[in-house]
């Protein structure tokens, strides 16, 4: 894979890329990456209808256009690798669409928790997967999974909603154990047929990586964190 | 209206604020601007799942992601001129929803059309507009009107569907003109409504402004700019 060597960010990488299989599972990462992005701006653009007033749509588009500046970050990179970014992202665009397709919301509340779940949940996993990447690569991930500083936004009105009506909880709550087992079910599907992603995350002769228990607990972390969320919305999980 | 006088930039318009009148104009103006472009988004948001690739998909949500940027900085303007950008955009809000409701596109060309030609010929009348207004209104529209750099994507597709299929050019021209159509009864909807935005344009005792030749030759001016887009799409007007 060519390397533009006259770049300093680069440059430093370009011994890990020398590896053509470490090049694949980085391409990998940021293609996955990138489509999440980029199909995260579509979804909080298009949940931005059901808002119930301007100023709660202009919150989750300032999300949507958040996402999409990600996105345009880790295209540049993309190109800047010598990867076609629409080429790295294509083998994830079926798991990701189908993601969404099983978890179209059904009005505004459902909305927020899967734009605050959902992200979240995928942001703590792309950090545990940064953790196995050149310091570059790293770095990028680590930018581009910034919270949007929406947080504060969807807690504050998921709260109030369950403080209005109750009954909401135990829907919401529900959502909530879908958006996780649909995640899972379709990050299970990208690790089966992404041969290099996966060796990213079991390691290498001179790289360090999971082994079975160590991705147990990785499973564990996520799940954690995850309950810790559903608790600040007031929800069970 | 509460102006902050610690401000550079507000206090050189804070002369031209003093007059309640001009005030409220303005804040018309950036009001109707704001929601304008927060629908632009939307709209641009959702025409791109029409897409029929993934690379015309993010040509469209980087112009949205663009028309996102221009209505934080009205909004922020709004803030600092001491209005409530939501109050100043609701008078707007029911003629942009109408001409949307009345424009939506049935397929991707369509919606290509919408975004550049629509686009064009707001930022048209409102740098007409802006010739009115004191010189840092004036930046900041003409700021916000700043071509979101892709035209010429939009122009090359729908040249290259004429050739495809001659038979296209039919209908899309007559979209042109339902879309202008449109544009000008809202437009006058708006202008028979907002009493301070029309007497911007019409002027004041000691502020030049239109008189009906004066709009006359703008609309002229319009139309002749939109005529020559059209054109340049390879369409008749």
């Amino acid at each position: 894979m060519p390397v533009p060597e006259d770049d300093p960010v680069v440059a430093v990488t370009a011994e890990a890329f020398a590896d053509p299989e470490y090049a694949a599972a980085v391409i990998d990462l940021l293609g996955a990456l990138a489509y999440g992005e980029l199909t995260a701006f579509e979804r909080l653009a298009e949940d931005a209808k059901m808002a119930p007033t301007t100023a709660d749509k202009v919150a989750l588009a300032a999300m949507a256009a958040a996402e999409f500046a990600h996105f345009e970050t880790l295209r540049e990179r993309l190109t800047l690798l010598g990867a076609d970014p629409f080429a790295a992202m294509s083998p994830f665009q079926r798991a990701v669409d189908r993601f969404h397709e099983h978890t179209a919301p059904s009005d505004w509340l459902e909305s927020l928790i899967k734009a605050y779940v959902g992200d979240s949940l995928a942001a703590d996993f792309y950090r545990e997967v940064a953790a196995y990447v050149d310091a570059d690569t790293r770095a990028l991930v680590l930018e581009t999974l910034d919270d949007t500083g929406h947080s504060e936004f969807v807690v504050d009105r998921v709260r109030a909603a369950i403080q209005a009506d109750p009954r909401v909880a135990g829907r919401l709550a529900l959502w909530g154990r879908r958006l996780v087992g649909e995640a899972l079910s379709q990050a299970q599907r990208v690790a089966a047929e992404r041969d290099a992603l996966t060796a990213l995350l079991a390691g290498g002769v001179d790289r360090p990586g999971m082994d079975l228990a160590a991705i147990g607990r990785m499973l564990a972390r996520l799940t954690e964190n995850h309950a810790k969320r559903m608790a600040a919305l007031g929800l069970q999980s």
